[in-house]
C-alpha cells in the first residue's frame, strides 16, 4: 500500500480563483452519514437547499436547483436547454468564460454571434444593443464576474437592452454569486448559473442555477428534445420538484456541504457579505498599489472577490507562486489563456475572504518580489490595507 | 435559523440499488481539506486515483478517469463522445438502463436499433449476432449489471460478435463495478464506465470511465466536434494527463473519497471482494427463498450486488419498505417503470455487502411480512443464511 498512501494533507490558504476556503462546518457536513437519494430524510435537506439557494439568488423562481456538476455543467445547462437548432445567440466575450459559451453555443447547433470585447473591460451595454438592432436574437448571454480578468460587468442595462429586443438574458454568475450582489429578480435575469466553489464557500461539484418565468415558457415550448439527457431541466426539475422523478442519483453528500455552506451564507446576511467582500477587495487593493503593482481590470468595473494583479515586468510569475505556496502553504492564480505570465489572480471569496488573508498575502507577496530584487518599501503593503481597515471602523 | 436546522442524521443501512453505505475512512477523506485543483499534492491524488481506477477495471488503458458527475453522465459521456450524426447504434435493451441508453443515441443524433429483451432476462449474444449480421453498426451498448432487474449480463460473447462486426463495444459496469469481475481488458471492451456510489461504496458524484485503444482511436478520428463541452473526452484527457490542460474545477473533495474508497479495494484485493458479494448474495437468496419469496431475475444470470425479490401477491410494496425504514434504519428499493410494485430491489454493494446486513434483512422482511398477515415461519430466513456460512467456513 505505500504506493497508495492516505490523504494526509494539511490543505492551504486558497486565494486563487477557487476554489475557495472552505468552512469546517461544510467539511464537517460532506462527511455526515450518508442517506438514501430519495430519503424522506434527503429530501427535506433537497427542499431546504432549493429554497436557500433561490435566497442566495434573489429570486421567487421555484425553478432553482443544483446542477450534480461542477459550474462548467451549469454553464452547458444554462445553454443547452435553452437553444434549438438555428437559434440566433449572441455571446458577450471578454475573457476566457465568455469564448467558452461560445463554443458551447456552437455545439448546441446554435448559431452564434460574438462581441468580442477587450479583456480586461467590460461590454458596453449599448455595443449589445446595436448588435440586437442590427440582428434581433433569441439569447444574449454575458458573464458576470469574468474569472479570467477580475472585471464585473454591469448587468441591469444588459437586461433591459435584451429584453427590449424580446431575447433572454443568461448570466453565468460562478464567481459572484454569494459575493457581489446579483439579484436575479431585481436585475430581470431569465437563466443564472453559479458555481459552489467560489463565493459559496462549498468544495467544486455542484452549479446552482435559476430559471426564470420567460426561460421556463421557452423551455415548455421546445421543438426538440434537449441534446444533453443528464442536463436536461425539464427531467431535473421534475426529480427536484414534488413529482420526485427518478432521474439520476444525486450527490448526496455534496448536497450537505452545499446545504451547510448556504446556512453560514443565511447566518452572515447577503448584504453584510457583499459589505465584507467589499471591504477586503479595497484594503488588498490599498496594499497592492502601495507596493507599486498595478491592478489589470478596468477602474471602476473591478470585481471584489478576484483582483486581478499585472506581473510587473521582469519578475517571474511561476516562481512567486511557488514561493507563497512553499512558504506559506498560500495559493493564487495565474493568469490564463493570453494573460499567462501577464497577471496574477487573487481569490477573496467567501470564507477565505477575510483580513488575516489580506494582510499575509501582502506579507508573502512582498517577500517574493523582494526575492526576486524587485524594490519594495517593507511594510507598506500591509500598513496601507491596514489604513483601510481602520477607515472601515475595524 | 429554525427553518434550516443543521443535518444531524444517523444515516441508515443502505441495501437499497445504490448508493451504498460508506466506509467511516471515506467519509473522513470527504472532509479532508480542500487543496485548489492544479495543486501539486491533489494533482498526484489524481494521479493515483487513475492508477487505482485502471486496476479495479482490470485494464491498462491509461485513458481511465472519473467525470465530474454520476453515473448517467458516465453513460452520456461514453455515448456522445463516439457517437457522429448518422453513426448506427445498437443498443439491448433489457431494462431501464437500456431504455435511457437508447435515450441518449437519438439525443446524440446516432441511428438508434433496438434489440427489445424481456426484463428480467439477459440479452441472448446470437441475437446480438443476428442484428449485427442483417445490418452492421458502429457500435454495441450493453447493460452489465441491470439496476432495475438485477440481470447479469455475460459480456465476453457480445464482445466477441462486436468485434466480429467491426464494431465498438460499451458497456454500462455502474451497478457491477468492484462486485464483480468486469475485466475491461481481458474481456475486450472498448468503453466502460461506472458510478461511484454502487460497489465502489463512494458518495455518488463521480463516473469512472475507461477508453481502449480502439475508441481512443475513434475519438481522434472525429469529424465533428463532441456535442457536449463539460462531456468531452478528449478535453477531460488533456486535464487529467500530463499536459494538464485546464478544463473545469476537480470536484476536489469528492476526488479525496474516491481514492479512499478504491484504496479500500485495494486493500481487501479484487478476487476476494468477489468471492464476498458471492457469498452474501448466495446467503440473502437461501433466506429469501426459505421465507418463501422468489427471485425475479432468470436464474443463473443474477448479479451478486444487486438482488430483485418478488412481491408476493397481496403484500404492500411501499408499507414493507416503510416498515424496514422505521423499524431498523433500513432502505431496500422499489421497482422502476413497469417492475413498480413487482420487485423489491436489495442491494449487497461493496461496504454493504456483509453478514449483519443479510441478517438484519431477513430479520426485518419476516416481520413486515407477518404484519401483514403473510405466513412466514419465524427463524427460516436466517437459518438458511446460516447454513450457507457454515458450508462457506465462516
Amino acid at each position: 500500500m505505500n504506493d497508495y498512501p492516505e490523504i494526509t494533507t494539511y490543505g492551504r490558504i486558497l486565494m486563487g480563483p477557487g476554489p475557495s476556503g472552505v468552512h469546517p462546518r461544510v467539511l464537517r457536513a460532506l462527511g455526515a452519514p450518508i442517506l438514501g437519494h430519495l430519503d424522506p430524510e434527503f429530501i427535506t435537506i433537497m427542499n431546504r437547499t432549493k429554497d436557500l439557494l433561490a435566497w442566495v439568488f434573489e429570486t421567487k423562481n421555484e425553478f432553482t436547483i443544483p446542477i450534480s456538476g461542477t459550474g462548467s455543467a451549469g454553464m452547458e445547462t444554462a445553454l443547452v436547454n435553452f437553444i434549438e437548432p438555428g437559434d440566433r445567440v449572441l455571446v458577450c466575450v471578454n475573457g476566457l468564460f465568455g469564448t467558452r459559451m461560445a463554443d458551447i453555443v456552437e455545439r448546441c447547433g446554435g448559431e452564434l454571434e460574438v462581441i468580442e470585447g477587450e479583456w480586461g473591460k467590460i461590454i458596453e451595454p449599448d455595443v449589445v444593443e446595436k448588435r440586437l438592432k442590427a440582428r434581433p436574437a433569441k439569447i444574449v448571454a454575458i458573464v458576470h464576474a469574468e474569472t479570467s480578468t477580475g472585471v464585473l460587468q454591469p448587468l441591469e442595462p444588459v437586461a433591459q437592452i435584451a429584453h427590449r429586443y424580446g431575447a433572454m438574458l443568461v448570466v453565468d454568475a460562478v464567481t459572484s454569486l454569494g459575493g457581489t450582489a446579483v439579484r436575479v429578480d431585481e436585475t430581470d435575469i431569465d437563466v443564472c448559473y453559479s458555481g459552489t466553489q467560489k463565493c459559496l464557500s462549498c468544495p467544486p461539484g455542484l452549479a446552482p442555477i435559476t430559471v426564470g418565468p420567460r426561460a421556463a415558457q421557452r423551455l415548455a415550448a421546445r421543438k426538440s428534445k434537449v441534446q444533453s439527457w443528464y442536463l436536461d431541466l425539464t427531467m431535473l426539475h421534475s426529480y427536484w420538484g414534488r413529482e420526485r422523478f427518478y432521474h439520476h442519483t444525486a450527490p448526496v453528500n455534496m448536497i450537505y456541504a452545499l446545504y451547510e455552506s448556504l446556512r453560514i451564507i443565511h447566518e452572515e446576511g447577503l448584504e453584510r457579505r457583499y459589505e465584507r467582500h467589499l471591504l477586503h477587495s479595497r484594503a488588498l487593493g490599498a496594499g497592492v498599489a502601495a507596493m507599486g503593482l498595478r491592478l489589470f481590470a478596468q477602474e471602476g468595473y473591478r470585481a471584489p472577490m478576484l483582483m486581478a494583479v499585472a506581473i510587473p515586468e521582469g519578475v517571474d510569475d511561476a516562481a512567486v507562486r511557488r514561493y507563497l505556496l512553499s512558504n506559506y502553504r498560500l495559493e493564487i492564480g495565474g493568469g490564463l489563456g493570453p494573460l499567462k505570465g501577464r497577471i496574477w489572480r487573487v481569490g477573496l471569496m467567501g470564507h477565505s475572504c477575510n483580513s488575516e488573508n489580506v494582510v499575509l498575502l501582502l506579507a508573502g507577496l512582498e517577500g517574493a518580489l523582494a526575492a526576486q530584487g524587485m524594490p519594495v518599501q517593507p511594510g507598506a503593503g500591509i500598513a496601507a490595507a491596514r489604513e483601510v481597515y481602520k477607515a472601515s471602523g475595524m
